[in-house]
């Protein structure tokens, strides 16, 4: 029955759904004592603040909240040098990404940016009944600006610094691509804390920029699920209209404004795991992969034209989770989460075991 | 500036967001002494152990949260004697609602519902490019079921208990609806554990129908954004793919989980509650009002041909909050939250000194 076309069934879905097979999200294991370095997790916990003003906001959650996270948006106008109107506060950053498309995109409508990059876009681009049009990145993962300026796409995303690679592109460039685009740039610094580009003086200058920063990362609040887009005044007005009417709850709300409040608990953070992805760096180097600069929490490591995917399963028999894309761009890499010193320190004995058995198969082919 | 069409300063905004004017939300004080008897709130705190569970949850917080909401659905599933597979949680009922629309609306696509009822309706289906098709309750909000299966929509919307009604439609009544729907039949029970009146069985029996939840009112829970779907699992498939990644976050997870888990607590709460609507049932007659039978937290109040916003002010002056409607079939008037049995005093003794006053207008003639 599993394979029967199900639209004589569920007529009332629309039949780009039934087409799509959905995201598919880093594992989340359930329990059990694991390396986790498969989804870009902080390994250090969030500002103490963070969780005493959680507590607190807890202890009214019978209310409802308050639909335009005030509190949040104000805290994050004080400290970043601009106004609250330009500022949209999300259910995660992946939420102001669908907000966004949900805006702009009719059906039809093209979306574009260079791969390989974060795969939700894919997916939410699909819900929205938008077109995909990539740009292939070269070998050095410079942004292809004039293809990507040709395609004068409704809505342009560019990762920066990029998921997978850890690369990232310098302001100018992006100021100038921002000139030369018609739509909207989205500029997504999921990872902007860990590294040296910040975009955020060009929402100033270009009325087509949105800049997208998510806590999951250097705040140490994936589990919190918040995430801001930044524009100016009259493009958030629009978003805001399609929004969720109540779309972050009290205790993220209060608890994402307390992570700012302490901003330099993250910034410390942020400064240990910097260290720590050198040493990662040199280690995977004296391992024999390839490993690009990384303005994030990750690094790719590379092996060229060997399929990493027999290493990442020795990995997480060792009980060391690591992410690998069985994607033709992708296959020869693994990405690894930089964790603590002491993580990082067993993934690399790990994976120097690994890689010096002779029993495993390589070089292999594409999956 | 400001009435000037932004069009070309936005054009990557979609032409029909820039038409939307958005959704308002009930009033949210920021602060100060209010009796707040305007967004239907719960009057009880949620269960002691629901805030056990959320602060246990925040340790973990610098995880990402479990994206399929395993531990609330099993828990649901256990409680309601279906599978966790048809089950979809979401970030409030609101969020269930959006996704749902995402998963059936193609531009054009047709959306039915009776009128007067959840205004949030309008603007999720503005949002996906779905036209509008609405159908006049009757005075006594029996639900008109022949022209809601005269319309054949791709989602028919059924509020039941109705908002801003409080009435409820009976489940033969529901059931013989589903049956003459080809497309989605949607029963909202946001009110449903206040009233007499539960669908779940007919998904069972309808693979057209999903009911949906929503922890703000009984449970206690408006702060934390939780709501259920419930399908067969075909269906629920479906929606999830076209949800976001990591749409509840850790805390929300957990805190509706232990809700669902001290099920008891919430019914001595539903069971105060109605005895207080009772209470304010009564008064609000011995007042003039008009008072149908609710089988909600709230009450309609009507004077008819009376407009009741001098009323709505009035009481906002003594600190009393409540709603009121300024559209044609809402003008007279006023939907009132049941709180504890203090505030719903305080209310009583206010509106009795309002409307003795010889110096209010009356009767208005419609806004």
């Amino acid at each position: 029955m599993s394979d029967r076309d199900n639209s004589e069934e569920l007529p009332f879905i629309r039949p780009a759904v039934r087409a799509m097979t959905g995201y598919t999200p880093g594992e989340q294991p359930r329990g059990g004592q694991v390396i986790k370095l498969n989804t870009n997790e902080n390994p250090y916990p969030p500002s103490p603040r963070v969780l005493e003003a959680m507590a607190d906001a807890a202890e009214r959650v019978r209310l409802y909240p308050d639909p335009l996270a005030t509190e949040l948006r104000e805290q994050a106008a004080a400290l970043y040098g601009i106004g609250a109107d330009q500022i949209l506060a999300g259910n995660g950053s992946d939420e102001i990404l669908m907000i966004l498309l949900r805006a702009c995109i009719d059906q039809g409508d093209v979306v574009a940016y260079p791969v390989p990059t974060y795969s939700l876009y894919d997916t939410l681009v699909q819900i929205c009944g938008g077109v995909v049009r990539t740009v292939p990145f070269p070998a050095d993962f410079a942004l292809p600006v004039d293809e990507l300026v040709a395609l004068q796409a409704r809505v342009t995303f560019v990762c920066n610094p990029n998921a997978p690679s850890g690369t990232a592109t310098p302001l100018p460039v992006l100021r100038a691509l921002a000139a030369r685009l018609r739509g909207l740039l989205v500029i997504d610094e999921a990872y902007g804390e860990f590294g040296s580009v910040a975009a955020l003086e060009l929402i100033a200058e270009h009325r087509n920029v949105i800049v997208v920063r998510s806590f999951s990362k250097s705040f140490s609040l994936a589990g919190l699920r918040i995430g801001l887009g930044f524009a100016q005044p009259q493009v958030i007005h629009e978003l805001l209209k399609v929004k969720d009417s109540y779309n972050l709850n009290r205790v993220s709300i209060a608890g994402a404004a307390a992570a700012l409040a302490d901003v330099d608990w993250m910034r410390a953070n942020v400064e240990r795991i910097r260290a720590t992805r050198e040493r990662l760096r040199q280690g995977l180097l004296e391992l024999g992969y390839g490993v690009l600069p990384s303005e994030t929490n990750f690094v790719l490591a590379r092996r060229p034209g060997e399929d990493q995917r027999p290493i990442y399963e020795a990995l997480r028999t060792r009980g060391i989770l690591v992410r690998h894309f069985a994607i033709p761009d992708l296959y020869d890499a693994l990405r690894i989460t930089v964790g603590t010193d002491e993580e990082i320190d067993a993934l690399l004995a790990a994976l120097a075991e690994i890689v010096a058995d002779p029993a495993l198969p390589r070089p292999a082919g594409e999956p």
